[in-house]
């Protein structure tokens, strides 16, 4: 049996955090393999949201409160130390990484290869060669070489995906998921604290996926059948973990 | 020694179709092997610019000008008249799948799956599981499946890409290449008939690409160096097709 998750922020930070790490996933994935031009899309998709937002001192503030509670947790003798020293050296590594002077891509602004193309980029069929003949030219270049220009390029913003990263696995950390029943597709939860992420794990053969509303510490989880477009009336059996 | 061909059009007619058939080449790619959610980029440009225009009219216009072409070859004692014949047939084919009634890509139009994908697909970063739930579901589901759904709504632009890539055939069948050189890489060309296109064909090693302007019978070629990002002082030896 396949199963899948599903996630949804409960803040507009998390919101941004699951978007930035979805790119950084998706940035890896075009590194691995030859996918010729796709590979521009998660990149500039990144330099517009940095551009937007510097989110340096969110995450920065996120790396203090976090290292503040793990100073807490070096205390209790039940709990591992060396890991948790792991996890401050690694938190501490990336909070120095991000004091970095400059906003994140900064370099690629003036980068002008990827300016003439990302000027293009999101016309419809505006790859062709007619339009970025110097697109047509990079795209036939040895992949290991395209590879490594990628690779400097995704390295501007890498202390800032590699920070949130290290913050979003502490925040799934702080709930193991528990089985749960949604009568007739339905769920609604609530928590004493105020949440940052609901996850959701679904068997695949149930042909349904959630879709879930909420804000800090309420939500609801609607089941909705991929085939029928439409919510579904059957109990529906899931697994579900509220992060903090 | 690899060469690298970049192409021209000098009308709008042949832009478009050289657009389209571009896109129809990346569908085609993403039936090919999974690349995930990138197989939406190039059904969405396409949906896009079938919104925009509908093509069938200057398709069927063009495609009636060929056959009378065709037909006046036939006449000639010199040509395979069995290639001429089923050049024919084929355009003839294309011209009776044309007639169908309906814009194309009319019923993705009412697809309630794409459309909710189409929606977001252009915001940066918007394929996380909490934007689009069910393209996270649909994307788990086994390759073979998607493979299927996918080519149906290719299918949808088939009469309208095939004609397309048997009119550019014929085109680009109207020249040959001939060596030229661009004197401190320039060249600039005349014809005594109106072009449809031009074609340029260089060796990668010489680390330039063509940027090439121009308007039916007139075109100026200017090769710039790809390192530099600035027009080259070097001769540059090219092949030419300059197509009617």
């Amino acid at each position: 049996m396949t199963e899948l998750t599903y996630e949804q922020p409960l803040n507009e930070k998390t919101r941004s955090y699951l978007r930035l790490e979805y790119l950084y996933e998706q940035l890896n994935i075009h590194l691995d393999a030859d996918h010729q031009h796709n590979c521009f899309y998660p990149l500039f998709s990144l330099c517009e949201l940095t551009e937007r937002c510097d989110f340096r001192n969110d995450v920065i503030k996120d790396i203090d409160k976090q290292l503040q509670q793990l100073k807490l947790w070096l205390k209790n003798p039940d709990v591992d130390d060396g890991q948790i020293e792991q996890l401050i050296a690694d938190l501490c590594q990336s909070r120095d990484e991000l004091q970095h002077p400059g906003r994140f891509g900064q370099e690629l602004k003036n980068h002008r290869f990827l300016t003439a193309v990302r000027q293009r980029f999101s016309m419809p069929g505006a790859c062709c060669s007619f339009d970025l003949p110097q697109l047509h030219f990079w795209l036939a270049r040895p992949f290991e070489e395209r590879q490594q220009e990628y690779r400097r390029w995704i390295a501007q913003f890498s202390p800032l995906l590699e920070a949130i990263s290290r913050l979003l696995v502490l925040t799934r950390g702080t709930a193991n998921f528990t089985p749960q029943t949604a009568i007739s597709g339905f769920y609604q939860g609530m928590s004493e604290h105020p949440l940052e992420l609901i996850r959701v794990k679904i068997a695949d053969h149930l042909n349904c996926f959630p879709t879930i509303s909420g804000h800090r510490s309420r939500y609801a989880i609607h089941f909705v059948d991929f085939t029928a477009h439409k919510h579904t009336d059957s109990n529906i059996d899931f697994m579900l973990a509220a992060c903090r």
